[in-house]
C-alpha cells in the first residue's frame, strides 16, 4: 500500500458551482426513487434490471456532461474524466445503486452521485485533473439478496469464489451465477477469479456514503471522515438442539428446551457485550434471525430446535476473534447447565479495513479549509472501500449525516449535505500527490 | 356432578382374556401406524382423512365381534354394547385417534384401543352390563392444528363458538369449519352452540391414555389413576416491537433489539418458573413457537419484531392467574428496560378439572384387587376428560406408563401395560353403581 504523505499542490476549485449541481442531485435522486419506489420503500436488486436501470440514469447524465461513459466486465458502471496524465494511476470514487429489499433512496446512491456530481463541477470548472478521475457505481453492494456483500468490487479483484456464484438469491433460489450472466457480465473471468483491476491501476478509492447510524446527527455535524471499516464475523444459521417434548407432562428438571438455551445464551453475550462497551471496545453484536422449527414446533411442544443468525461486528482483527470464543465458551457452557447442543456453521469473515491515514488528513484539512463541521468516526456497516483496501488501494470514506438510519425508507439525508461532500469530495481528488 | 359412592355390586370379570386381546391389540396398532406413518412419526390431522380411515380400522374390528358401530353428528366414532337397561344413563370410555404432526402412535389411540378391547373382553365373556356402554373415538383432540384443543368433546356439549370454528390450521389457513363440513359433521347444530350428547345421558366418562410425562416409567409403576387435569393458558401469538435497524451502524444505547427482549422476558420468566417449583407449586410453562419476521428478518439488520407462544399449566386455577399476571408484569418491566412493546392476543383458558373421587378410589381398588403397581397423579397434558368433567359428567382416568414422553416418533409403550389398563376399565365399566 503507498503511504507517501500528500500534500495540496493544487489548490481546491474556487468556486464550486452548489446551486448549479443542486437541482441535478435532487433530479436525479428522485428520479432513482421514482424508478424503484415498491409501495413501501425502494427496491434496486443486486445485478437485476432496476440497478441497470439506475446505471442508466447515472449514465445519461454523466454523458450530457461530456464525462465518459463505459461498463467494465463485472458491468459496473465506469464514468471518466481523463486527466493531464492517461498512463498514471487514477483516482477513483463510487459507491453503489443497489438497495435492500424496501431500504431506503440513498445508501449507496448519495455516494454515486457525489462522485458523478464531482466528476461534472471539475469538467464544468474548465480544469483538468493532474489524474485521470473514475466513478464506479458498483453492482452488488448488499448482502441481503445472495448472503454475500460487495460482489462487484470483489468480483472486480477476482475475488468471488465457486460457492460465491453458486450462492442462491433469498427470493428466487436462482444462483448469483445466473444474475451475472443476465447483466453479460465476464463469467468466465470472474470464476476463474482473474483480477479485472489491478490495484497498481489505482492511486486511490474515495467513497462517499451516507452514515447508516444516529453519530452524526447526534453531534449535528453534516460530514464524517471515516477512520477504519468494522470487520464482521456471521454465523448465517446456529442450530440449538434439545428434545422436543410434551408440554404439560414434561417437567422443569427433565426438559431440554432449545427456546430456553438459545434465550440463555443471548442474555449472556448481552452481559459480555454490555461490558465490552464500558471497557471503551468497539463492538456490535445481533441475532437478526430466531427461528423454531416449523415442521415441528406447536404452541403445546417443548422446542425441540432453534435456528439463529449470529453477526459481530469490531474495529478490530483480534477483538473479532475474542469475542467470537466468548460465543463459543457460553454455547458450551449453556449446553451443559441445559442439556443442548449448539452446531455452529462455518462463519463468513470480512477483516476489518484501514483507512490511509494520509488521505484521511487530506479530507480533515479540506473540511476545516471549507469551514464543514466534520469529526472522525469509524464505520460499523461495511463498504466496498473495504474491498479496495484490502486489495491494497489506498482507500478512504466520506460520511454524510442521515436520520433514521439505513436500509429503510425512512431515511433522512439532506441535499445541503450532500453538496457538502461532493464539495470535499471533488477538492480531494483534483489535487495531485506530492 | 353425581358424588354418590360407588359399590362393586358385581364381581369384575373372573377371566380376563388377555392373550386373546393381545394380538389384536397389536395388529390394530400396528395397522393405525401403517396407514398414518409420515416418513419420521405419525400423523393423523383432526378432523382430516386419516382420522377418519383410523376410525374406520377401529369400527371394523368393533363390527367383526358384534358391537353396534355409529358416527355421532360430530362425525366422533361411538361404539356401543348395549346394556340391561337401555334407558339408563349409559357409561363412556374412549379417547382420541389424531395425532400431533410427526407424533407417536400411542397418544389418544392406546385409549381408544383400550376401550374397544375392554369392550370385546366383555363381550366376549357373555356377560350383559347392567349400563349401556360406549366408546367415544373423539375426533381433534390435538391443539396443534387449529390452536384448539378436544375439539370433538367440546362439539359433543355444544362449546364451540364461532370464532372456533373460524380458526385457520396452522399449515393449509383453511378454517376449521371447512374441515367440519368435509367429514360431514352437523355444522348448524354446532355453530348453534346446541349440545349434541347431555351431561345426563352419560354416568361416567372412563378416559385410559398414555401418560405422556416420565413418572410412571421411572417409578416403575405400569398404571396411573389420574387426580386432575392441569388448567392451561395459551397466548398463541404475542409480538414484541422494537425497532429494525442497521446491525453495523446501530450502537448498543440506541437499540430497540426485539430479540434481546424476548430473550430478557424469558429468562425472567424462567427464574419465576425456577422459584414456583422450589416452593412446591405444579406448573410448566412453555415458549414453543419463536420467530423473527421472514418478511423483514436478516444476519444484518437488527431484529425490530419477533412473535412467541406462551402456554402456562398448573392444578390451581388462581395459580394459573398469578402466574400469567407475572407475565404481564415482567413483559412492562421489560419494555420499559428495552424501549419495546409486547402486543399479547386473547389468551386460550382451559381451567383445571378434578377427576371424580368416587370413580378414582374405585379404579385403584381394582388395581389393588388385581394385584396392578399404580399411584395417584396429577395430568400435566390436558385430555376430552377435562371438557367431560366441566359438562358435569363423572370423569376419572388410568394412566399407562410410557417412556420418551408423548407428541414424538419414540413412544414407548408397552402392550403388557396396554392389557393391564383395559383389564382393569372392563372391570370399572362392568361394574353397578350402587
Amino acid at each position: 500500500m503507498k503511504d507517501a504523505p500528500l500534500t495540496d499542490s493544487n489548490r481546491p476549485l474556487p468556486g464550486f458551482p452548489a446551486e448549479r449541481l443542486r437541482p441535478l442531485a435532487a433530479g436525479l435522486l428522485e428520479e432513482l426513487r421514482r424508478i424503484s419506489f415498491d409501495g413501501v420503500g425502494v427496491t434496486r436488486e443486486c445485478f437485476g434490471p432496476l440497478e441497470t436501470a439506475a446505471q442508466d440514469l447515472v449514465a445519461g447524465l454523466a454523458a450530457t456532461h461530456g464525462l465518459q461513459v463505459d461498463r467494465d466486465r463485472v458491468r459496473n458502471l465506469v464514468v471518466t474524466l481523463p486527466g493531464k496524465d492517461p498512463r498514471a494511476p487514477f483516482i477513483a470514487t463510487g459507491s453503489h445503486l443497489d438497495t435492500v429489499p424496501r431500504g431506503g433512496n440513498y445508501d449507496g446512491a448519495a455516494g454515486v452521485v457525489a462522485g458523478l456530481l464531482a466528476l461534472v463541477s471539475i469538467k464544468l470548472s474548465g480544469a483538468i485533473p493532474p489524474r485521470t478521475l473514475k466513478l464506479f457505481a458498483l453492482r452488488g453492494e448488499e448482502s441481503a439478496w445472495f448472503g454475500k456483500s460487495w460482489i462487484g468490487s470483489h468480483a472486480l479483484f477476482g475475488r468471488l469464489t465457486e460457492s460465491d456464484l453458486a450462492r442462491a438469491r433469498f427470493d428466487t433460489g436462482r444462483p448469483l451465477r445466473a444474475y451475472l450472466e443476465d447483466v453479460g457480465a465476464d463469467l468466465d473471468a470472474i470464476a476463474r477469479g482473474e483480477p479485472l483491476l489491478q490495484a497498481a491501476e489505482v492511486a486511490a478509492f474515495i467513497e462517499t456514503h451516507i452514515e447508516q447510524g444516529p453519530v452524526l446527527e447526534a453531534k449535528a455535524l453534516p460530514l464524517g471522515v471515516v477512520t477504519g471499516i468494522y470487520g464482521n464475523l456471521r454465523h448465517m444459521s446456529v442450530a440449538c438442539r434439545g428434545e422436543a417434548a410434551h408440554a404439560g407432562a414434561t417437567p422443569r428438571f427433565l426438559r431440554r428446551d432449545a427456546v430456553v438455551a438459545v434465550a440463555d445464551l443471548v442474555m449472556r453475550m448481552d452481559a459480555h457485550w454490555a461490558r465490552w462497551i464500558d471497557e471503551g471496545k468497539q463492538l456490535v453484536l445481533t441475532h437478526g434471525i430466531v427461528a423454531t422449527d416449523a415442521k415441528e414446533h406447536a404452541v403445546s411442544r417443548v422446542p425441540g430446535e432453534v435456528r439463529f443468525s449470529v453477526e459481530i461486528r469490531t474495529d478490530e482483527w483480534e477483538s473479532l476473534k475474542a469475542f467470537h470464543g466468548l460465543l463459543q465458551q457460553e454455547a458450551q457452557a449453556v449446553s451443559r447447565a441445559r442439556g443442548v447442543s449448539f452446531h455452529f456453521d462455518e462463519p463468513i469473515v470480512n477483516r476489518p479495513a484501514t483507512m490511509h491515514p494520509a488521505w484521511a488528513e487530506r479530507l480533515d484539512r479540506l473540511c476545516e479549509r471549507a469551514g464543514v463541521p466534520h469529526m472522525r468516526l469509524p464505520s460499523g456497516a461495511g463498504h466496498d472501500a473495504a474491498v479496495f483496501a484490502h486489495a491494497g488501494v489506498p482507500t478512504a470514506m466520506i460520511f454524510i449525516r442521515n436520520a433514521h438510519g439505513s436500509h429503510n425508507p425512512r431515511e433522512g439525508m439532506e441535499l445541503d449535505d450532500l453538496l457538502l461532500a461532493t464539495r470535499i469530495l471533488a477538492d480531494a481528488i483534483l489535487m495531485e500527490e506530492a
